[in-house]
């Protein structure tokens, strides 16, 4: 804060007042969108402000001591941060607010709260800041991505031709939470014309013989998410699709490869955007990596629109994926960049795996 | 909107897309928040402005046929709107937008792209259309509220002193999917000290003799939710249990009778406060009541602080709480207003649930 001369900075999503209370509110989780939430940091100073329903929470559970919570129905929360920074002596000051989650509506009151002040948007300090994880954040990053990876074998090793994507569902859940998962945010199962939806809740449909099943987890231990993809098929791969499935598993080496502290991510993109197109494929999204932690979509991303130099402590998830007639098929896994290159925290490479056994 | 006097809305909320488009759109769900969509909708036109990635899903399941993909990193979402509202006709009307969701850092460039055009909040005009349920509204949500009710009981009936919150989490959830729900978007399962936190996550504490447990379901079917809660005991409830329960229970009794098309909620809310400081209990909570629907907590609220005249479509989920140094006691129902009175979705009146049998 102080390197970027600010005086303080507000913080108003759930992500970033967990990463300062050191707990997910949950009314945010759900999320309860009317109820405010703030942390308000100076140098100095912090301070917590609660709708009064989540302050036993809170008092229980947050790292920041000065709790401060406000009545839901009566009082307007932009009021309790002018407040707060008044008495942190920074009303005045260069406030950094987060403007990219502030609902446009509350911004007439803050600024009128804060008319001495010189307002400016948070998201590229806070950004910074939350991109190298710290020693907390990677244990936890690393847990739930163990827990996601065995998940993702046992359901390969255990699903039946005849199951239902629902079943595959209940199936990982059983086995995130046996596992140590604190929970599941959202899964994909697609399978079959299913298989191409970006982002494909689980159905009734009944899973049969060369069905392609595209599997993505979202999984969290300690507000920490996964994200980790795998590609399925029911019963042997055909030529085809062991082929696609082939280049995605060579199109990881070379990322994970090209990917080490000092990279920029634009020339990896670049990269990967000519080796796809080499092997014959169309790129499923348009982007090949982004940072993930206490929500599922981080900077720096991997896309032809950005630019970043790539730093150790960085955590990445690397997903190439591809989309077409003969199914969805997607290979994503997380990685920590180290000093000198890459730890891989899941690894999904290998021969495609294959759904076998009787029809239930 | 024609009654409103409005020549444009403009939603951006995850439900109030989702009411617009007839689908959740999956990033929303996550939520991914850089990704902004948007439905605008007047008299004539309606449009639906997504991230590309989510295109074949829009494709695949939008109510709304004209659909407007963009590139999330290298376009302005708001110059989407702007183009929209501008071929609609609407670029120099009255426009409400959804302030209460648009994040502050889109606002200066909204205004620049619509310069021509008069800015309102459009929280009152699409909370008022959403708080009278259509029938296939109302359709989702009687499912999922019979659904939680029958889980709920299968809990009381299946648990055994040992098991953990996770166990009862888990049971919770294999029972919603096998019963029909889509998925879970959080449970509170909170026992002995922890039963007492508003929002409390299922951890690895045993369950064991004495212990008051609350159990709090929101779950979903077509994107619907449910908000029903029950309090169970380890073993069998003892007097001072009972007589809180009992109470809980009448104060329901009365709140349903209270509750009818022209009621005032601010009324109802007073004559909950007087009886349960009759009946020596402080409210847990600042409300005892609220809609829902795509979203957990919508307009009207039960509370001091609002008064709305109940009608006939609406859906409230009737909650009285006790929070004390015996634990955490909580009934909640949802009904929907008929013509003169209420209809029960669910109802967890009776005497208080006991957890018995063998320790595992």
């Amino acid at each position: 804060m102080v390197d970027e001369g600010l005086d303080a900075i507000v913080s108003f999503s759930p992500e970033s007042v967990a990463y300062g209370a050191g707990f997910i509110i949950p009314s945010q989780a759900v999320p309860i969108r009317k109820r405010v939430f703030a942390t308000v940091v100076t140098p100095q100073d912090e301070t917590l402000i609660v709708a009064s329903v989540e302050r036993s929470e809170a008092e229980m559970r947050s790292r920041i001591r000065d709790i401060r919570p406000y009545d839901e129905f009566s009082v307007d929360p932009m009021q309790m941060v002018a407040d707060a920074l008044a008495e942190f002596g920074a009303a005045d000051g260069r406030v950094a607010v987060e403007l990219d989650f502030l609902p446009a509506r509350h911004a007439p009151s803050l600024e009128r709260h804060l008319a001495k002040a010189t307002i400016e948007d948070a998201e590229n300090v806070i950004g910074r800041m939350r991109s190298i994880k710290t020693v907390e954040e990677l244990d936890s990053i690393r847990k739930i991505a163990q827990v996601v990876n065995d998940v993702h074998v046992s359901l390969a090793e255990t699903a039946q031709p005849g199951w239902t994507e629902k079943q595959m569902a209940l199936h990982l859940i059983e086995g995130i939470l046996a596992g140590g998962g604190d929970g599941v945010t959202m899964l994909v199962v697609g399978s079959g014309e299913r298989s191409v939806y970006a982002n494909c809740p689980p159905t009734d449909r009944v899973i049969g013989e060369g069905d392609v099943i595209r599997v993505d987890i979202y999984a969290h231990v300690d507000g920490y998410l996964s994200d980790i993809a795998r590609t399925l098929v029911v019963g042997e791969p055909d030529a085809r699709q062991r082929d696609i499935w082939g280049k995605l598993c060579e199109a990881q080496t070379q990322l994970l490869d090209w990917i080490k502290p000092g990279a920029s991510s634009l020339d990896v993109m670049r990269r990967f955007s000519a080796l796809f197109a080499e092997m014959g494929l169309n790129p499923g999204i348009n982007f090949v990596g982004h940072s993930l932690g206490l929500t599922l979509h981080e900077d720096p991303f991997i896309n032809l629109s950005s630019d970043h130099e790539l730093r150790e402590g960085m955590v990445l998830a690397i997903e190439p994926v591809y989309f077409s007639d003969h199914g969805g098929f997607h290979l994503e896994d997380e990685i920590v960049l180290t000093a000198d290159g890459v730890e891989l925290l899941s690894d999904g490479r290998g021969e495609m795996r294959a759904i076998v056994g009787a029809y239930a």
